[in-house]
């Protein structure tokens, strides 16, 4: 018996097209007027330190913590903290998001069936929040669980945890539909959640272990739940 | 009854002071000959996209996956490869290593009375075993395992899974000494294997299992084990 159904955002809710990482640079370096070798530099081994953080610790590195690690390699106070995070959130709006085909009647649909949540791992959950009423999809969810601002990132079980108390759901009385086998699908299925995986074609990796159920897009939720 | 130690490598047992990253980029960028605007932004790119592949499937993406994605974004054919390959390599060869403080001393001793084995991620394996015969240690292991050579990264159980089988010893009469809290010590605690976290004096995560012991230099395995 289901009670609730619980969605990845990125890529599995909304469609990127670019990459964003160019242009938020490029606005960093416009706004803080630091010669492009030295910016560059000191820009791109933050963005590493930042991945190993995120890898080593399992820890999400927020829009701010980028930002303050940053400007510390910069050796450039805190003051322009706010306005570069106003900029680094610009960044992403301005990005060619569309919402996944089918999203809005499948949210829908679920709605009048099930408890609704969401679980996305992002450096800065405003934006999400922001992209889920521009796309007017916000009033669909019971819960939104974002990893900056809990500090945890998917595939931990902790986050799908904490979702599904926030849902009054036990594991096995909830689905999770996602695009990453890894994040999505081990981090359900780790936790005993039924995992549906939003395919696009890809081989699915041998190492890990198998999705309950494979779908090619939004629309064919409405047949199976 | 302990049958086996297994270390992690980069960190536990070699230390590394600065970040590859930038040198790795302008050695690429001389040798490839493109101009520094269009070349930045391919390579910025492809290390997005190579983390983003990490992330998502859990597979390692190797220095020749790397190599390969970067061309097609150069929109340059596939002949650099093995010289890019090459310089990749040397990139990493040419950085500050140092053995960590009593490596040799601890190996050396618990050789005496274990098995030793090695579990590292990295992107060239090859690099792995021309340090380890740099720093004289190769000869203390009987088994290394690195995840460009296998395709799965840590903390996936299968890479400490393959590691065991090949020591022939079950997770219960095995040690892991690593130094990331999500990568080593997640990683063999899920597999059931005595996790010992090296400490750099960092605040454990509070959301990540503890490690069955904490050490703060790898001399302390020589009262312990």
């Amino acid at each position: 018996m289901i009670r609730a159904c619980l969605f990845d955002f990125w890529i599995t809710l909304v469609e990127i097209d670019q990459l964003d990482i160019p242009t938020r640079k490029e606005r960093f370096r416009d706004f803080l007027k630091v010669a492009k070798d030295i910016f560059d530099h000191c820009y791109d081994e933050t963005a590493t330190i930042a991945d190993r953080l995120r890898e080593r610790f399992a820890k999400e590195v927020t829009s701010r913590d980028f930002i303050q690690l940053l400007l510390k390699r910069l050796e450039i106070g805190d003051d322009p903290v706010d306005d570069l995070d106003r900029i680094y959130r610009e960044a992403v709006l301005d990005l060619d998001l569309r919402l996944r085909e089918g999203a809005k009647e499948v949210l829908n649909y679920l709605r009048s069936k099930y408890r609704i949540g969401l679980i996305s791992n992002t450096s800065v959950g405003k934006v999400v929040r922001q992209l889920l009423k521009r796309f007017d999809i916000e009033r669909y969810f019971d819960s939104i669980v974002l990893s900056d601002e809990i500090g945890i990132r998917k595939p931990e079980p902790y986050i799908f945890h904490y979702a599904l108390r926030r849902l009054d759901t036990p594991p096995e009385q909830a689905v999770f539909i996602g695009d990453s086998p890894y994040l999505d699908v081990l981090g359900a299925r780790r936790c005993g959640i039924y995992a549906i995986y939003l395919s696009r074609g890809e081989e699915y990796p041998p190492h890990l272990p198998r999705p309950d159920l494979i779908i090619d897009g939004l629309a064919s939720l409405l047949d199976r739940l």
